[in-house]
């Protein structure tokens, strides 16, 4: 049983109603359904949203999570430091963290890369292929090649981000752009996991593809381990004999 | 100043009108020209080919050369194994490997790389886009984002390699397809490029672009040293002071 | 349930009284019992060995197991080519390998790393320490930081390998030297570990750490897809669509 | 030429005399002199401090830094935000950086890695021996293996990094413990090297060895292109072909 938190800004759904229309439950009930469709009994799903109180991210629901989703776009901004800094060091410390399409900018994503994870982008609803270039990798396993999401927005090329740990995903668009659009990281014990496909203005998150890229997501980032950020230790010699 | 020696299987060019009339000096020609042409004097490239002794490359070429580039396609498998066995031992000991579009199912690539290096592709003259992932990179200074190469083939994933040391170019094709088109690895001391584009039936050889990335990666591959393969040394205890 | 067949080159074992002393059952016995003494029945085992028709590894065998493990030494040449292409095949359509000691210098780990794999040696029975290097790694939980083993062949750097994909493990031994002792790589769909405790003059493979270690890491090297080696297809345009 | 900027936290020197007395013009001098020593007219060295307005980096001399190095202990927390955030964008724009010892824990290299940067530590002069892993690195160029020092205070795993982009060394210790030394990192276009030997209390950075490796790391991480963070832009259909 993997414990999932999902995150989502939640703004859009509240002040456009064509979001309202495509998501009625948000974004983040729609992650939610998608991962519980997949995993069935195997996940525990609960959401948090900007607007709660601390984002509705308290400690203990931190210490319960073992894989928190983080959907952002027009309020990154509104996130406060003390919960991006309780977010990072749970990842440091085992938690999973999946990041999904605008979350690109959140600050916890900028934190945990280090970069600027700036990108190119046009909303113009076109085809967006998702092309696995990692078969065997355990997010792939069940995942068609490629995915076809009929409208997307296009993100693109350069995506200033690390080189990841591992590359899963390859997308194109109608357009002719390209972008690492599935890539694996580890900061500390926690796993990360970056991907693009999902935009408020397509009903990419119903879509039993991107459903089971996440499910499997979730699986490969649930902590092996979990505990408190290190600190630097002293060690007597040969502390290791005792 | 930088040797190069230009492999050219140069069976196509032999046997086909066609291609004969597109790369009157060989593909092999092309590629030796292009560097000299972005790199003037500060490169010195001599040309190799399949229907040489020892494949144009004996022991004394190999040892006078710090980068080879290598391009082949229908005649795999009329390379002699210890002509391979030749070019890997270099590698390993710094020579630097650049390997040309349908190099990629080469004796020396699978060698090096240790997987089928096999991929899908479609001759149908495509357009392909080349766009760079890592714009800090060696390889991609000076060089537009994307290219544009007018017709092509096909290459497509999953192209069944290791992950990189460094992913520079992701290509698209116009029929939706992506492929990791520039690719670096370290074999020993050995730097080994991999880029795709390059056909003999489409003139890319002749793309200014084209040609930059390929100086680029001469550049890059250039070995910092050179020597034997090492072999495992027995080491009495504090070897190391004296 | 995972199925490892143990490969032994089984030679010390018969030729040299003190190995057959500390290994009864031969190597291939103690590490197949060491498996089984941790993951009881989640695991299968069989042995194979250098003296059987085909190494014991016909291709029923191989199609068979799930992870292979390889431990060999002074018989390196007389592992047949045809034997290791059909073990190579298998790693590249998914099947795990663990190749561990003086199988740094087998064949099938030279064919699937691409280098010599030299590395430096003293055999003085000389303290190794193994450190983790990553403790969220699958193949590191549970095990002791540092593994503290008494006696043991001194390997140290410089080991000649690509950089691997996951780095787990690094030893120090009494004398000073370092060596990258755990390491991930992913060849084709198959995962593949090496691990360098263990030799025939120290009984290493009795040790519970070491154990454990070989378990998490058949664990982690079992396959999620089996397939053939993918050979490069033909793809009409819009197949995907189909 | 490469301009290099020495930052040093400057504390340890003005307020314990065997710290003055052993490096009399401060940390950051000795460092500028061996960059000055092995580069001779291809560096330009500054220093900049602490205590200086600024902390010694107002952004016309970053603008004017192509490397910097950066060293600092008992006051990462004295360092401004708002020169982090000006070294951290120049770095992500092509600016190389250099972080030393137990600048582990300074703020920029957290801001970079996204990670605790934590470690293990004891300060009893322990010999260290620094072992290259990647002999054909330009930073490994001309430095012995080992580089022996005679009295450092010992760094051990687990260092809470990212996995490497390039290991280049790693360090054992008396006491047995091993330490990921010499690590390269790209972040944006911007190239790190975090290098562990060097303390207060030892006069490491008098080795020459030492200098050699910080001077070829100086030339490693000069950028070859400079530019501003980028923005997420919007980009219209086919802008790359106009």
């Amino acid at each position: 049983m993997v414990r999932v938190t999902v995150w989502g800004e939640n703004v859009h759904e509240r002040t456009e109603d064509a979001v309202r229309e495509r998501y009625p439950d948000g974004m983040h009930g729609a992650v939610a359904a998608g991962l519980r469709q997949v995993l069935g009994d195997q996940v525990e799903t609960r959401t948090a949203t900007l607007d709660q109180p601390e984002h509705g991210l308290p400690q203990d629901v931190i210490d319960q999570t073992d894989v928190l989703t983080w959907w952002g776009h027009i309020a990154h901004d509104q996130v406060e430091d003390a919960i991006v800094d309780r977010v990072h060091r749970a990842v440091l410390g085992g938690m999973g963290l999946l990041v999904l399409h605008s979350g690109h900018y959140s600050k916890i994503l900028q934190r945990v890369l280090g970069t600027s994870c700036s990108l190119k982008w046009r909303n113009e609803g076109e085809r967006e292929l998702v092309w696995t270039v990692n078969p065997a990798h355990p997010i792939a396993q069940g995942v068609p090649h490629p995915i076809v999401i009929p409208e997307q927005e296009m993100y693109g090329e350069h995506f200033d981000i690390p080189e990841p740990d591992e590359l899963v995903f390859i997308s194109s668009f109608a357009g002719g752009e390209v972008f690492r659009s599935g890539c694996c990281f580890q900061r500390g014990a926690g796993r990360i996991f970056y991907f693009s496909p999902g935009d408020q203005d397509y009903p990419v998150y119903f879509q039993p593809e991107i459903q089971r890229v996440l499910a499997n997501a979730v699986t490969w980032a649930t902590p092996r381990t979990r505990g408190p950020v290190p600190e630097a230790p002293n060690a007597p010699r040969d502390w290791y004999l005792t």
